[in-house]
């Protein structure tokens, strides 16, 4: 069961006046920034201590090897962007205490090592898979962008060692913090070897089952809900809990649903899929569970549990997912790593289903809530991304619980896989991010070059050009946000069918192909689900995917701003906003108010800042 | 009390690929048919007849002289937009009958000359004073693009004889149909005669005084509201009545009160404005009385009586109006030149007012409810304008009350008028037909040229060009279903001022200057007012100023056709389509419907029709 086959990161050469400087900020800057804090700040020292090559004992928060994980996996793809021999070398010396580090049986967590070594896996909240999980993802990204292995080496024998403990008939275990599970399925796909997919499996089942325990098993008042651990992951029909964990939960089950289901993918002398986990259940049977969960969580979280910007966990308690509607501005957590997690589970929901409603989440995301947590610069972050702020909430160069940083130097770098994919007719076009991308196509391969002005302009051109003329189909995402369209296709007016949210332009395409998309992009006011409370009388602006807020550096009359049906926007790039971007002057009952991209906001004067405000009469 | 001043036609070089065809086609076809029809008809013969240059009783109806008149204006047009001495020479000819079908007292009306000599000025309902007025318009029109005198003339001595007739402590007279009202104001403006504004403010002050009496009375069941007879004007407060009426009187009426308010505009040698009506009144308070019914009623057609094409007056039943949100769609009568009559009252708004609200209905009826009277070829017509149609309703080469054709003969030469104006600060441009206008600004004149992609694309420019750089505004009409846009002057990205519906860039604007527009135009499905049944659970769709519709021609499945908030539309310019035009396809619910705009419907296959449609779940 699968849609579409992604095409990889090193397939797309980016070519976006809007997200390469930003990856080239990540690359230059934002790395660099993670690896000084991840040595600043004792984490990469506790490898070398773990390893015995340094006195000293553990140094900060037991899950904290997961950070230089996931900013070794962004060294990674900005390695695979652009080669830079001085950042390899200092990545090569980090990945050898890492793997100086491990235990001869495989186990790797300098926490335990250091500090409790006696105490492995006796406590399921202290994320010993979950930085599994995370050395598992670095290790395959290393050695993609570089061929070396060591990484890779490291992660697989953390995850022979998991997959020697757990398991039927071995030990039990509910991870306290997905992510685990995903690593595990990527590591069956890339190395054939079923026992990982089964372990992910197996992982997936245990929950909600009454194996859960733990230390703290997340603060004993928000129960088992938090980690997911509440009932069986197919019977779950809303979204709850930790939001990072919610998502990473269902990447999971997506994976699951699509591997389980096998499908047209099956190519030549790939692994066979791993059966369903239920005693002599159809894998088909299985995938559908799987689905059908993915689904319904899905369509909870973004229709009833999702701000505007993305923004997913409304809540500061939990970090996570209180009651549908409970979406408030000012205390909202929207945490940024929430955000990309819902990038990372909804991009394979598009994968697995070829529905595009998918990709406009991943679009969401990717102008709004996760970009908002990274800074003009790249070296301050938002771990928390609220609605509406009375003036002190800021961008930081780090934190304690320090995910949200490295989860940007690795997913920034790592957009190009979210653009284009392959289809069972042809090419797939989810992001309209400029780039030139190798894609399958039946009987052969197309390289799709896509040049526009995303995300402030509608107009969009895409080229069709491979080594000889072939029939197959271009789909091409219809944003959810645009109901009127202009298309022409070789210079010509066209009509395209419409099929699960893509425009489809079949034809024999010859050497050369020229697509153009207008996508009508005006500016508008929305409103929230009349049962949000919190956005009662009130109205955003949003223009194309953009979601805009309004900053008290541009408004002086912050406390007047309003809009109301008569309002008018203009529109106007402006160079001297952060990055570059569309201001809008809102002009609204004789008073103009003026909007920056919700993304942009907290990169000048610090002050007041809202999305949601009140509709005028 | 004057905002703006229009810009005259003359002024005016169309240069737009939308309209100057139909301006051409008119000249070349219509006028021709129309003069034709005249002839054919007896209209012409009649005045030979009365002038006893040829044998036999009148032909038709007693109103038909008006037709004749009409076209004449229109051939003036005509003349006016390009010479053509065989079109000038066939009119004058016509002309050269009108007068000598003159009586030696200046009364003129061919069926009581020829048909009831004693019973003239015996009933109001035989539409002596519109016949009277329509002359004076021609001749007025006449004079301006040829020169001669002769057709104002017998015009003058018409007005001199109403003049002599009617007036305070003379014979009262309520008209019959309203149209001498605003001929006579046009008199007084361009002779400076203060009678004829005395006669029209006369004629305006009749009414609703239990005066009017009349054989027809039209229609006794229909009363006196019929002929807006049924209270004082200045106390009217809702739309009632015959449409064409309605709308004439109220030109008369929005004249009144710029003419009796003076206002910034008096300028070296015009007349004195014409006192206020009511005894001792102040000129200013009988302008505030008759802005204020203006305004009043032209708000309740339009918020309450108005199709979304800007059709009025919805019943056959008295050609007029009915209850607020009664807007039956097969059914809907809106009579083409009722659509015209709203462009001349609306037009006169907007110059009193200086409010774009006014030009935006302008630009409705032109585009839409007003254009559709016309066919491709230019020699058809509508009369009604229905909103739905079962297949049967289609385009005629006359009618024997022939009123329409010839008001579509003299409205399409003369819409350069509409475009641009003077106001108090700088230039106005209203409408975005592409021209070239000669507009006086302080200090001196410009030249502002319009060029764009109106009405299917929003891109529109200006040019500002002078002998020498002046600081002055250039007013720019936001179209009313246009909220969001961009602005650039000088190809610098640029936020205008909103003021009264208009962008106003003022500046010092060199010997050239450049503005950009881009409208966001979506294709958007819009909803009636909630009041009106005939449109509940029913979507129309819009793009730009151009309501579309759906025709069978090219919806095999015309029963199924229907738009949600899901639709998708795909606009394409089709060369094909009638005048060449947007087809936009709507994908919906699997299935794709068709649509076209509405004043293109019925010029090729006959079939149904419908502008709204059902609105799918």
């Amino acid at each position: 069961m699968q849609a579409f086959i992604p095409v990889p990161p090193e397939d797309v050469n980016i070519a976006d006046r809007f997200f390469l400087p930003k990856i080239e900020t990540v690359c230059s800057s934002t790395i660099g920034a993670c690896l000084a804090k991840c040595a600043e700040t004792g984490r990469v020292a506790n490898f070398a201590k773990a390893a015995g090559l340094a006195e000293g004992g553990f140094e900060g928060i037991f899950y904290n090897d997961s950070d230089v994980y996931k900013v070794l996996e962004g060294v990674a793809y900005a390695l695979a962007h652009a080669p830079d021999a001085e950042l390899e070398a200092r990545a090569d010396g980090i990945i050898g205490l890492i793997a100086a580090a491990q235990e001869p049986d495989g186990y790797i967590q300098t926490y335990f090592t250091l500090s409790e070594p006696d105490a492995k896996w006796t406590d399921m909240s202290k994320h010993e898979c979950y930085c599994a999980g995370h050395l598992i993802e670095a290790g395959l990204a290393y050695k993609k962008a570089t061929g070396k292995s060591e990484l890779l080496d490291v992660g697989r024998r953390a995850a022979d060692h998991m997959a020697d403990r757990f398991g039927p008939g071995k030990k039990h275990w509910v991870t306290g913090h997905e992510e685990a599970e995903l690593a595990l399925f990527k590591l069956y796909e890339r190395t054939g070897d079923r026992k990982y997919a089964d372990l992910a499996l197996f992982l997936l089942e245990e929950r909600g089952r009454g194996f859960g325990r733990g230390s703290e098993w997340n603060a004993p008042e928000l129960g088992p809900v938090h980690v997911q651990d509440h009932e069986r992951v197919t019977d779950m029909r809303a979204a709850a809990g930790h939001a990072v964990r919610e998502t990473y939960l269902f990447c999971a089950v997506a994976d699951a649903a699509r591997l389980t289901g096998g499908g047209w993918r099956q190519r030549d002398g790939e692994p066979e899929p791993p059966a369903g986990q239920k005693d002599g259940e159809n894998p088909r049977d299985s995938a559908e569970r799987f689905l059908r969960a993915a689904e319904r969580v899905w369509d909870n979280v973004v229709s009833r549990k999702m701000y505007v910007t993305g923004g997913i966990g409304s809540s500061h308690k939990n970090e996570g997912f209180t009651a549908d509607y409970d979406l408030p501005n000012k205390e909202a957590y929207c945490e940024t790593c929430a955000a990309i997690g819902m990038v990372f589970w909804s991009h394979r929901m598009n994968m697995l289903t070829g529905e595009a409603r998918y990709a406009d989440i991943v679009e969401k995301e990717l102008y709004n809530g996760a970009l908002a947590g990274l800074s003009l610069s790249g070296d301050r972050f938002f771990y928390v991304n609220p609605l509406e702020s009375d003036g002190t909430h800021h961008r930081s160069e780090w934190f304690g619980t320090a995910c949200c940083p490295p989860q940007l130097a690795r997913f920034i770098p790592a957009i190009g896989g979210y653009i284009c994919a392959s289809g069972p007719d042809g090419a797939v076009i989810n992001q309209y991010i400029g780039c030139d991308a190798k894609v399958r196509v039946p009987g052969g391969e197309a390289v799709l070059s896509v040049r526009g002005g995303y995300p402030f302009g509608g107009r969009v051109t895409v080229t069709v050009e491979s080594d000889e003329s072939r029939r197959f189909a271009v789909r091409l995402r219809k944003p959810g946000w645009c109901g009127s369209l202009r298309v022409l296709v070789n210079g010509e007016p066209a009509v395209c069918a419409v099929d699960n949210g893509y425009l489809v332009i079949e034809r024999e395409w010859g050497t050369r192909g020229e697509i153009e998309l207008n996508f009508d992009m005006p500016a508008a006011a929305v409103k929230a689900h009349p049962l949000v409370a919190a956005d009662a009388g009130k109205a955003a602006l949003q223009k194309g995917p953009v979601v805009y807020c309004f900053e008290e550096a541009d408004n002086p009359d912050y406390d007047a701003v309003a809009l109301s049906d008569k309002s008018v926007f203009m529109s106007e790039y402006r160079d001297d906003l952060p990055g570059g971007a569309d201001m809008i002057t809102v002009a609204e009952g004789g008073r103009e108010f003026r909007a920056v991209p919700y993304f942009a906001w907290d990169n000048r004067a610090p002050g007041r800042m809202k999305v949601w405000v009140r509709e005028a009469g």
